[in-house]
Parts: C-alpha cells; structure tokens; sequence
C-alpha cells in the first residue's frame, strides 16, 4: 500500500506543470511554487513541519521521538525538472522519505535522532546558469554571486527568489551544523542501465563522479579532394578519427571510467574537400580524481602523438574540472546492512550524473540509493522505475533508518 | 617574349570580373560576355575566325594552311571561375593555345588540320545545377534538361543564353563529327601538389578520375556521456571514427586512389550525450574505374563489420557516379614525344579533378597537359603558376602540334 501511495503522489505531482504538453518545473517557476504547495501538504500530513528556505528549498523536519537526541539526519532530492522531463527524476527521492517517515511512525519506531526532509528545487540548472543553490546553502558552500546570474528573460535569481516568497539576505543562516547533522541521503533512479543489466532492482552509490569537459581542436591542412594524393594529406578528421578511438580506449581500459566525445565536426567541411580543421567535445568522468588526471594526462599524450605523426596542430582545452563526490562508509555501511536484510545484493556503482549529494562534499557524510529504471533513460517522458522497485527501495530506506537508530 | 604576352594576357582577363574585390566570372553573366569580347580580339590578331556557339562557347577556327586536310583539333579550356577565384584555372589552357598558334604562324609551320581553339564558358558549376554544357555540346552528348535548369536569381539556363545572344535551339548542330575531329587537348594547371613536389614544370595527364559521391549515416544508441558504461554503448561517432580511418586506409592502399571523409558531424550532439547518431560525407576518385569499384566495395565491408562488431547500424548511400574519362594513347604519345624533345620528364599522372576534357569520353579522343601551381592551390586569389612553367607547357604545346602535324 505504501508504495502504491508513492507512485500515486509521483503521478499527482506530475501533473503540476506549467506546460500542458509534457512535464515542465523550472526553478523558482509557477510550477515550482505549487508543487511545493502539494508536498509541503503531504509532508504536514505526515507529522513534519514545514517551512520553505531562503534559496526555494522545501523543508519537513521531524523532531526525534527520543529524549537527549540532538543530531539530524537529511534526507532529500529535488522537485525542479528539465523541460519535458520525467516524473521519477527528483520527486521519488522526496516522495519516498516521506512515505519511510510516515511508515516508521505507523509501526511504532521512534528514531534516535531528528530527520529532515529537504525538497530542492534547483538540481537541473536549466533555468539559471548556476544549480544545486538549495544543497549548496545547506551543505554550507552556496556563493552570492549565483543571486545575480540571469535568466533568458533578465530575471536575475534574486528577482526570482523574492517573487518566490524568499529573503536571500537570510541564506547564511541554512549553512547546516557539522557536529549536529548526522549525513544526508537520497534516494535516486539510477539514470544509466547498470542496474538493469544486472538484474537489480536498487544499488549502493560509491561516489558521485568527477567531471572533466573541454574542447580538443585539431588544424591540418584542407585541399582537394581529388588532387591531394593520400600520402600527402595532413587530414584533420582522420586526425580527430584516431583522438576519438583513443579517448574510447582511454575510457575502457579504466574501471568505471567514462570518456567521451559527444560531439565532432569539420567547421566549413564538404564532400571533395580534405578537412582543414576539425572540433571534438571532450568529456571524462570518474569516481577517483587520481584516476580521472590520469586518464587526461593519457589522452593528452596520445593526441601529442597522433598530432606529431600526422603532422596537424591538436590543442586541448579544458573548461570544466569538478572533483568526485565520495560517499560516506559509515552510511554506507549502514544502507549495505539494510539491503542485505531486505534480500537484496548490496551492489555498488558510481554515479555519474551529478546530484545535490555531491555539494555535501568534504562537509557533510553523504550517501546515495539508486532505483533500477527502464532503459538507463531519463529527462524525457518515458522515463520509468516500476512499484515493486520502489517499493524495495522504500523498504531498505526504512530498514536504513532503523539500522542507523540502532547505531548513531 | 609570348610566355610573357600569354601572362600579360591572363592578367588583363583577370580583371574582367564582375566583382571588384576579386574575381567572379560566372557563366552567361556580365562579367562572361566582357571576357568573350577580349579574347575574341587576341583570336581575330591571332588569324583565327571567331564565332560564339549558343552554349555560350567562344570558338576560333584555323583553317589548315595545307590543301586536301580535312580533319580539326579542338584545344581548349574554360574563361568562367568560381567566386573569388585565381586568374589561371582555365583562362591559361585558352590564352596558351592562341598564342601556340601565333607562334607556329610566325615560324612558318603549316599543320596539316585545321584547329579549333574552344574558350567554354561553363565549367565551374557555380551558377546553374548543370556544367559543361559547352564541352558536351561539342561532344554530342548535350542534354536538353539543363536548359531548365535555374540559377538562386531564378534565372533558367535558357533565359540567361538569349540573353548572351545565343539561340539555344541550335545546340544540336555544335556536336562534332568523330570522323573528322582528330581529338581535343586541354592544357590546365595541376590544382594539385604532386608536379611541385616533384619538381617538374609539366605533367601529362593519364585519365580525369571517375568519382563517386555519397553519405555514410550510423546509427547507435544515444545515452548520458556520464550513467552509461563504456562497455554498453552503441556509441555512433566512436564507429563513424573507425569508418574514417576505413575509408584512409582503403584510399592509401591503391595507387592513385583517393578516399576522402569531407564531412563528419554528430547531428544535436552535446558534450555530456553518448551520441546516439553520425554523418559521413564520401569522396572516391581513382583513373580506374575497376579500382574505384573495387575500393567501394571495400569500403562497404569495412563499414558493415564495423557495425556489425560496434551493434550499430550504418547505411552507405551513393548519390554521384562519373565514370573515368581515360586519355588518348595516340594524343598522349604525341605529347610524350613533345615534353622529352623539350628537355622535360615525360611525367604522368591522373587529374583529380574534373575538367571540359571528360566530357569528351568515349565520343572523340581527348589529352590534358598539366602545368605545375604553387602549394597545389586553386580556386583562390593566390593560385600561381609561374611564367617559366607557362614558357615551358607554350613550348611543349607547340612541338605537340607539330609532331602531331608529322604523324597525322
């Protein structure tokens, strides 16, 4: 029954959306306000208080129902989406700690501890050129200078905050205590097909991975191409064709490394033309930072060597470097011990998407769970996690709590 | 001195453009009809009788200075250009012929043919969708349909040639008589970097390379650059890269082939995507027709075990086919015995790109003389051949034509 309540509340807050086509909740949006409406209900339905957080932030807190405890534990996910998003995405990390509350109240279990349930609303950066502002004030790293970045209308955060019912002068203040937050966890799908592959319906988060992104352009010389003989071609996309098999070959032979080149093109590029010039997107992600230099350093290398003996010009840029997330042993420990008496294989993988967890790191103990869902697809509509899984991940979020009662 | 005449003269036709930042000479346009008026008066100084065919062709006619010939030899080349284009690509093969004659003239030499210098005016292929209308006028493969064809103005080929005072009703009657046409010789520069390199001057062509042209598109599975694992992707651009070092290979292991990848792109590809899709653009040339068949045949194989092994699909479309247009043995001969009685290696090699010559395939004999340009450039401002070059391929136009005159 719990679950099904899960999915059923899922399905209601789909349809809060402010395009009638497909799902569609920008940060600080319509959308977004009555959606914190209908989840701040159900949270106070559920014996939490609420209250609404500078930066947009839903939050449900319940006192312990121990005497002496002084320590709180998060528990959250965001309720923004992308535009024409899915229903699981976000929302089911709410939705489902919610239920876990109201579950352990009904069978009696006080908890040794206080939990709060943070509903963010700014996890997919589409609306405003910076994201993870609610986490980010919580973990105790937000940065002012996000309150004046711009929307595509000129709306600047702050402007969007205030007309959100928020005081962005008082977002200091949410900067949570180290010595009295026990962790935040959050329960995900999985984004990827790992887990279905695998034929698991949950999985333990290692780390949220590291990212590196940037830009490779490579320059050799354009000529006809009828009257440039083979062997006196310095070819810029049979260049690029080798950087891109060694940026494949990089990524495979790491473990849980990710190297990818999402986009390429020969700019001006035509069909009897030898390719002058030629772009490739550049993008690698690991749970293990040392493992992610590495892996660049290497791609470094082989493209120096495949520039030098094809005699074209080959420049790495890098735009973007954020480091890996990883999760806290303690939590995971006690998420394992969980899964295990529920049944389950206590499976781990990294995450490589990005999650409010990750703003938590180097502050706060962070953990994650990921629900197996169809085809590794999300941000679209068809994106989907059946009952039974998340009614194995509601049980093991229980199972958690009680076993972190048990040892806080 | 006429090595001199021939340079100032290219100069002078360089200048007759219809832009006055660079040269633009399109066909049947202002700029086409100034140059026919400038290079009808070289023609008539040079004793030749001048006419304008209703392709829009200037033609100048040298009766035989011998009685009892019958037979003519067409020289011959283009005067329009590509948008800022250089001042040789076609002009020198027109303005060298006349001035072979000249020369021949003021020597004393009676050849025993009449000749036909052809300045076509439709070889670039910029302005309508249909080129070479003047050459296959001349060859007897002319096809009517191109006279329906526009330009972006809307302007039908039929419009533009009354307009240049042509009647296009005419065009049938242009088609010469292979009994009495002896062959067609074209000299032109290389457009190409193999004579610079290996330091000759002149180069005598052994076929205009057949060509095919088409698309590659593959199809993978798109993912998240970050949730998907490297070992499950079905990753469209890491197999567009294979294929483009496929397609290399294939042109590298047989002479004279070539095999290009002009065009590569991931269609919405973005750096953090898996790409899901790829588009090739191909480009195979070779002197034999059996050798380009059998490369793309090759390359089909490749392409289909690539996808095979990779699990994506790739569909090879080929949208042009034109057949090689070998050169005359008798005319190359003639052209040999030229280039080695003036001091010159009797070097041969295949074009590359296509020219007036191929429309002459399989109608009426055809040979091209190439003369070497700096860095292997056309189609720009820069194009450079040196009048040293220009004073050797005038010599070695000349003794052809008089050793054509001995072995008729």
């Amino acid at each position: 029954m719990s679950a099904a309540r899960v999915v059923s509340r899922l399905l209601e807050l789909n349809a809060v959306s402010d395009d009638p086509a497909g799902l569609k909740r920008l940060t600080l949006s319509s959308a977004h306000k009555r959606a914190v409406e209908l989840v701040s209900g159900w949270m106070r339905a559920g014996g939490l208080d609420t209250r609404l957080d500078p930066t947009g932030t839903l939050v449900g807190r319940l006192e312990s129902q121990r005497t002496g405890a002084a320590k709180t534990l998060l528990i959250g996910s965001h309720i923004d989406s992308v535009r024409n998003g899915g229903m699981f995405d976000g929302p089911l990390g709410v939705v489902i700690a919610i239920e876990a509350l109201d579950q352990l109240r009904a069978r009696g279990v006080a908890l040794p501890f206080a939990v709060e349930v943070l509903a963010f609303g700014d996890e997919e950066g589409v609306r405003f050129p910076t994201s993870l502002t609610g986490s980010r004030a919580a973990a105790g790293t937000f940065d002012p200078a996000s309150l004046d970045t711009r929307d595509a209308a000129g709306v600047s955060r702050r402007e969007a905050l205030v007309a959100f019912g928020c005081d962005p002068d008082l977002i200091g203040a949410e900067a949570r205590d180290p010595a009295s937050t026990l962790g935040y966890v959050e329960v995900h799908i999985e984004q990827g097909p790992v887990l279905e592959q695998r034929d698991l319906a949950l999985g333990l988060v290692t780390a949220i991975n590291g990212a590196s992104r940037g830009e490779i352009f490579i320059k050799g010389e354009a000529g006809h191409s009828g009257t440039v003989p083979m062997a006196m071609r310095r070819d810029a996309a049979a260049a690029a064709a080798e950087i891109i098999l060694a940026v494949e070959e990089v990524g495979k032979g790491t473990p849980d490394l990710a190297a990818t080149v999402g986009r390429m093109e020969v700019p001006n590029g035509a069909v009897n033309v030898v390719p002058g010039a030629a772009r490739l997107s550049l993008d690698v992600r690991s749970p293990s930072d040392a493992d992610r230099a590495e892996a660049l350093t290497r791609i470094r290398a082989r493209i120096a060597e495949i520039a030098g003996r094809r005699g074209v010009a080959a420049d790495v840029s890098i735009s973007y470097d954020m480091p890996a997330a990883p999760c806290d042993p303690w939590l995971m420990d006690a998420f394992e011990r969980a899964l295990v008496a529920q049944g389950h294989a206590p499976f781990r993988l990294p995450s490589g998407a990005g999650h409010d967890a990750m703003s938590f790191r180097g502050r706060i103990p962070q953990s994650m769970l990921f629900v197996r869902c169809r085809g590794g697809i999300s941000h679209r509509p068809d994106e989907f996690a059946s009952q039974a899984d998340i009614a194995a991940a509601l049980s093991v979020l229980e199972a958690f709590l009680e076993s972190l009662g048990a040892n806080p």
